[in-house]
């Protein structure tokens, strides 16, 4: 459950200037909430914690029948995760949840119900955002069933998304599944909604739009959770996920430290229309990234589902904390925030 | 899953001006995502969504075993919900969490699992809120299993928490349940948090403070979610609940509202310290209001559990839209966020 964000692409380039880095401060509330759990009487009647916690996409949690539910929340702000200026409120809504959504795709798991929460000024229009988060919930076949509304002096949307892996299923895909000599693997070309962000900035000025710009702003505007491609990548018996929130990097590196293990990158799929930066670092394009021992059954999987083919961008090494990109050492890239 | 708010007390008395009341827009956003529900292909094999909506304290979900998920999330935002300047991050991160358990409280269900998300400007005190999210936590025996963190000019905590009612139990208390002739009790007295708010702004004054200002202050700034009152309920068989977030009169209409019934209360049960107003207006008691048809069930299972005897406060009549208090109109009260 990282923040979904716009890669300093939004306003605030850098994030604004604080002490308190983003990962350490979840890090430190990882411990102290773990303690909560530990409250519990053993041989109580609550269910077992699942096998993840706070730091993967989304909380795989035990339910006394059996079945995991797997839920994943993200915040959105006006201003920080998206530019009012530049994405409607149909936009924003259809955002606020899909980037939750796209947490449970990294997972495998399709999500069945959701709750989204607005806290916004006097002149909210709570009309579009409601339009944008149905057309979400619609499209990932989800159901909002409910959700808080309140006022605030800036425009902030909550939302949490509910899904279930079957006992019997193959188990949720982790970050942290990657083993040495996994494949690494994209759903898709990357920088597309950085290039998006950066034609909506320029679109006042003299430059013509194309018009695969507007192909672009709207890879931007509304992102698409993977939910297909993850499913099929969990029944293929992949070893790890995750979205590309935060960028190929950034992303890559979380991936790769949860697992322990190092990764070397051979080919970054750069989209039509962006810039290698902008693919190695944009963030929010919401592809997913792979890791698998089994690429052949990977691409199999993704075959039989009608899926376009994954992209090949690597492999996994047994030296942790090496990034390399073609033989030299991974750029840095991504966005943390600040508090 | 309303919001629970500060009555009015928190530094914006009667909410920001704006055209759009809160719960007409509920209405109208229910109305847009049931319809997401309606694109489902029946005979698909996501579970039928369970028998209430947005518009109850909590929504129950129908998962594939035939458990029920029961889930309910709230917003905090500081200035609106919280003053920040009478309460701390400790006593807002444990607000926060508990008035969502509130929300399942009101349903008669045990919280199971949390997610907790802090958008924040910089210096926010995560520390702080943290040790207030795990505390309530603890005290509930909720698991916080996620989050997110977002950098925000303003504060804002979104908390969602789940419970399961298992098959074969007594179903969630909706609000919607309340009969003709049903009796009308809350569990404990009201006003607690309005007087101590009031007590917290007149702190700096020359008011001498009294011993019992200090637990006034506390019921302010750490609600307690009748978790066991709830229960207890719910297996007596009482016929409706919810949780008074938004004042006695305010909530009491909200239940008699979705019972299709009138009420006519004989007595307000008020606080030490607090005024009758403060206990009929003042919101953010987060005591039960239920109501049942087997008054006898329900103060026995209050005994046999140990708790303290709920209070009679009248019974439900069968004129839909006449709210009485001692044969008079029911004064007007409540909060209503606008946009």
């Amino acid at each position: 459950m990282e923040s979904p964000n716009s890669g300093g692409a939004s306003g605030h380039p850098s994030g604004p200037a604080g002490p308190v880095d983003e990962f350490d401060a979840i890090a430190r509330l990882r411990e102290r909430f773990e303690a909560t759990a530990r409250l519990r009487a053993p041989g109580g009647t609550v269910p077992p914690v699942g096998d993840t916690w706070i730091g993967d996409d989304a909380a795989v949690v035990g339910l006394r029948s059996g079945e995991r539910a797997v839920v994943a929340t993200d915040l959105v702000v006006a201003g920080v995760h998206v530019d009012p200026d530049l994405s409607g409120p149909e936009d924003i809504g259809y955002k606020a949840l899909m980037v939750a959504v796209s947490d449970l795709a990294a997972m495998g798991v399709r999500p069945e119900y959701a709750l989204a929460s607005v806290a916004g000024p006097p002149g909210t229009d709570l009309e579009g955002l409601g339009a944008g988060l149905a057309e979400a919930a619609g499209e990932t076949a989800c159901v909002i069933v409910g959700g808080d509304l309140a006022s605030s002096p800036v425009l902030v949307l909550s939302t949490a998304v509910f899904g279930v892996a079957e006992p019997g299923e193959p188990a949720p895909l982790l970050r942290s599944g990657a083993r040495p000599g996994d494949r690494l693997f994209v759903t898709g070309a990357l920088g597309r909604s950085a290039a998006g962000l950066r034609v909506l900035r320029t679109a006042g000025s003299d430059r013509r739009q194309q018009p695969s710009d507007l192909e672009l702003a709207r890879a931007h505007r509304r992102p698409v959770a993977r939910l297909a491609e993850g499913e099929a990548a969990r029944r293929s018996g992949a070893s790890a996920a995750i979205d590309l929130s935060d960028g190929l990097v950034a992303d890559l590196v979380h991936l790769a430290e949860a697992s322990g293990v190092g990764v070397a990158l051979d080919a970054v799929p750069v989209a039509a229309g962006a810039t290698r930066d902008e693919a190695l670092a944009g963030g929010e394009d919401y592809e997913l990234l792979i890791a698998t021992g089994a690429p052949d059954d990977l691409m199999a999987a993704f075959r039989v589902a009608g899926l376009v083919a994954p992209l090949p961008i690597g492999w996994c090494t047994d030296h942790p904390g090496q990034h390399l990109l073609d033989g030299g050492p991974l750029p840095p890239g991504g966005w943390r925030h600040r508090f």
